[in-house]
């Protein structure tokens, strides 16, 4: 009997061990996959955010002039390069960092981090700072200082940009406390580069030649991009990168939401772009390239916020309304209060950025979060109204007293002799298309 | 005795407990690792191919003149935009919905879905119905109506390019039915595209000036493209979104053959150009870049149905092939035919598509399809035909059809002054290159 | 007592059993899922890594003359699709091949494989070659016969690069057993590229009027190049390909550094951009955008050799010396030594590369690698040397040997005739820019 027993407890206890040991091993390799889905999604999705900068880059040179391009350039090049090392040692400290009372990040200034997941995160975040910085270069193209842009960007990058979304997608953020919801941005990346913008646009003043008076009445005159084939390869690298500033928001490899958040994003960019080429065709007689280009960046912002939360059809209603309200914005902006925006990165960014915030209130559609359609009545969409206001202040308001500090100290704009000949000569010493015959006194 | 009974049971007891415990929730997690590789997966081989309309849209406009480049990129946003609006309403459902007798779907109407892997594969497949639009655009390039062009690029994306779909990717289509294989869209996708395409040059006619005749003779000028950089790109980016074209349709992130399908393409697309490069040179004694950047994508166009089933030398020889075949094509269609395409489209996705379709019988090499070269005999080879031809009757008479009813109501080309002084004037009110001096008298 | 023991043992039995057949199920899995990790991070980076190919076309194309647009784009498409030929037949075999006393590969001669692990590997290394190849076109620009360019762009791919790759990424080559770290390629990849470069720069000699003599004293000019967009599209994709090029150089979709690299890489690029504008700013008077594109670059190839064993402050150091390197490299180059390196390839890639390279020896930080300023003495450093110096002996040595032979039998440069009325027309009969008016006497 003793030897049976004890060949039995023998068993057992193998059983059990082994089982143990490898219970072990198939939990740890388990995990290992878990963070690596996160890893190689987040780092992939990163790079799409990034290669954004591109878009952005070509869709401004696109649609301002050739004299200019080599400023543009740089200025895109530049907000993203001093940008990345200002939100190095700052930006990232304000926005993530241990919550001030809701308001501001405390600690981890200069990255001081030896953790894989904190490197992945930071990677992940740089490049949304970077975007909210390169919106505002298109509102301010063709006659701001470089110099003057450098520091208002590294300030962007910095302070400006962290701490409303320190508000927002910091867990301790006052605004994340009210249970306002911005799931990508349209808010906290991309109405803060248009509040910005804005401020800085009327700060700046028009660029010369842009509006006139005839018989006392103030008249507006259209200043075309110099090369429609790049504005357009930008936006379609917008919206390429778009996949991954979305998607990729889910901040998580293994979230089954991904394709669909896909799915919302595509929708409201065709209805953007499809509905602002049908509103054009009617106001202009004419399918307008610009304003369809426009459109489809409109429709993409306007369902950031919301990607996660609504359905296709809610998708592509919220896409249709931004194709309609870019338009008639970028024709009030311009026509009616006569602010120069040479690229409506104002109408885009600023207010698609916060209709697509507010539709969020209107069509939301899951457990946690209703909009008014869905049975939420106006809790949600109240909630999400006091964000939009709050950053908007703080934005534009931010916008205005930095650029009006720049102004008042280094000067915010090119000399009129400069800004006739261009900035790439005035400011950069080249020209950005060597041998081409270009008329630049328009 | 009894206490030791129980406590061994106890012991047994809980082992076998918590082994289930545990084994459900390994069970549980391994589903979701599995689910989240073939989600990222996906949803990035989306977004890689969905990149590939800036691809068409640089190549199309690089390839002709100056004065048609914003017609040409209104009609590369539109079909993808109206084209997705499509898909969504009626495109997917006929497509993929259940089948009725193999010929076309018949629900899921405005994808009425919850479920996260419909929201993905409807992302996947999206993309690659506005790819089947596009083809078309770039052989109707120059003299096109806008307006017809956004009505038949909504016929493509919801009914011609679906009920084809319907036939050789629905499990329950009739051409999968007899065996057909067609892994990526050479059939499915670019053939479709290029013989709608060649239907459309037909019915259009040739652009002004591009034939004339000397002594009764009709004579054949060449009409340079304006910008071969932009074309370049646009050939770059679409290599680079053939990966997710090509590996993306294993529609599995687990799928090992993913490498394999990577060097097959890379090496096809390479034969294709360095082949294409070398006839040019023979044949038009220089090595001719427009005819070596087609050859680039005859050799992807021809990998596309076998590049799964292929060996890395089965794939140079196809794309060798398709390299000699884009160039005779080319040649051909303009000279003997006397039907003018500007950027080759038919060549490239109608005639190399249907090469490496066929090329399947030839050469696949793997247990389930074998080719003639690898001992499966001709019974492969004879599918892939009917297949090919099948699909040539549909698309080129459907395109036939829909664009002579075009052309019978609203018209289908601008008139004689609208095509001299440009598309960009005519059918968009703007220029493409304002500030450039361009001779568009050409 | 007897059935109840038998009843036990029959549990036990049936625990054992299951636990065995689940786990071996579950073991399965395990493996497929990592395989998988491996598989799609890989080939998504190839894909990234193989768009840099774009990204050198634009850069290049833009910092060159508009009349030698065409070539410059059938250098590019060529070098990748010849040079993945040649890898295909030979260059591989040579590189990771079984190796014949640490210096040269022996066997897998035209990719004779059935293993997938072999063909996602094989994807990864490909547009590694092929990015070699693709940086010496830079430096012969504007004067370099086709057929000659073919000829050594073959010879780099299928010999020069593999023979160095296989000393130090190859597991049993020599400079790997003497414990040289080259994590993605500052030396394999872009000093043996610049090297050859150099080699390639010098035999040629300069673009006729780049050089001319007042008073016996051997003045320098400038030749801008003639699409800064273009130039700057080309930088953005190198950026964006360059996350695929150092953090899939873990070669493993379960690293997880990946995302530390994609920090460092992002760092060092900042600063790199930062610095040369800063440094073109103080010696130009003005910031100067090819510089500071240039910059970018040079802090890109200098932290590609490190990426994986420093920290973000590290990463900074190495881009901002790598950008006042870059800088200082042009100039010399250009007014001492009076080669001339029309887009700076030698500067950006060779001298940055062995910068970088360097750099591993002062600034790694990991357990196994201590760079001299975290403790780990000379140590490292000397074998750094070492590997710099035998690379640039064998890549420039080999260049000067190949371009000899070229030059004294089929010939390396194009006529005088040519090469002022552009290489577009002479080497392919056709121009870049059809219709814009462009001044090609520059």
């Amino acid at each position: 009997m003793k030897v049976k027993r004890i060949i039995l407890s023998v068993i057992v206890g193998l059983l059990i061990g082994t089982t143990e040991l490898f219970a072990n091993e198939i939990t740890e390799t388990l995990e290992l996959h878990s963070q690596a889905l996160d890893m190689i999604w987040l780092v992939l999705a990163a790079s799409l955010v990034f290669f954004m900068q591109a878009g952005f880059a070509m869709m401004e040179t696109g649609l301002t002039r050739a004299k200019n391009a080599n400023n543009i350039i740089m200025k895109n090049l530049m907000d993203f390069s001093a940008g990345a090392l200002a939100y190095w040692a700052v930006g990232w400290a304000i926005m993530y960092g241990a919550s001030a009372s809701g308001i501001i990040g405390t600690d981890q200034f200069f990255l001081k981090a030896t953790d894989n997941t904190v490197f992945r995160d930071w990677m992940f975040q740089v490049v949304f700072a970077a975007t909210a910085a390169t919106i505002v270069s298109g509102a301010m193209a063709e006659r701001t200082k470089f110099s003057s842009y450098l520091v208002y960007s590294i300030f962007v990058s910095a302070l400006i940009y962290p701490i409303s979304g320190h508000w927002i997608w910091n867990s301790d953020g006052w605004l994340t406390g009210i249970g306002f919801y911005d799931f990508a941005g349209s808010t906290v990346v991309h109405s803060v580069g248009g509040w910005i913008a804005l401020a800085g646009a009327i700060l700046l003043g028009a660029r010369r030649g842009k509006y006139f008076e005839i018989n006392g009445k103030k008249e507006t005159r259209a200043i075309p991009g110099h090369n429609m084939p790049l504005a357009a390869l930008g936006v379609f690298i917008l919206w390429f990168g778009w996949y991954g500033f979305n998607a990729g928001s889910t901040l998580s490899g293994t979230d089954p939401g991904i394709g669909a958040i896909a799915v919302t994003t595509t929708l409201a960019a065709s209805a953007g772009a499809v509905m602002s080429m049908v509103i054009s065709w009617i106001w202009f007689k004419k399918p307008d390239p610009s304003m369809s280009l426009n459109g489809a960046l409109a429709g993409l912002v306007a369902i950031t916020a919301g990607c996660a939360v609504v359905t296709p059809t809610g998708s592509i209603l919220i896409g249709l309304i931004a194709g309609i309200l870019v338009v008639i914005s970028v024709e009030v902006i311009d026509k009616v209060f006569h602010v120069d925006d040479p690229v409506g990165a104002v109408s885009v960014h600023g207010v698609c950025g916060a209709w697509g915030t507010l539709a969020v209130g209107f069509f939301a559609n899951t457990g946690n979060i209703k909009g008014l359609f869905y049975g939420g009545g106006f809790s949600q969409l109240g909630i999400q109204a006091i964000g939009i206001f709050s950053i908007f202040v703080w934005a534009f308001g931010g916008g205005m007293l930095l650029f009006f500090i720049i102004k008042k100290t280094i000067g915010l704009r090119v000399t009129e002799k400069e800004e006739l000949q261009g900035l790439d000569i005035g400011e950069h010493g080249s020209e950005a298309y060597a041998g081409f015959q270009i008329f630049t006194t328009q």
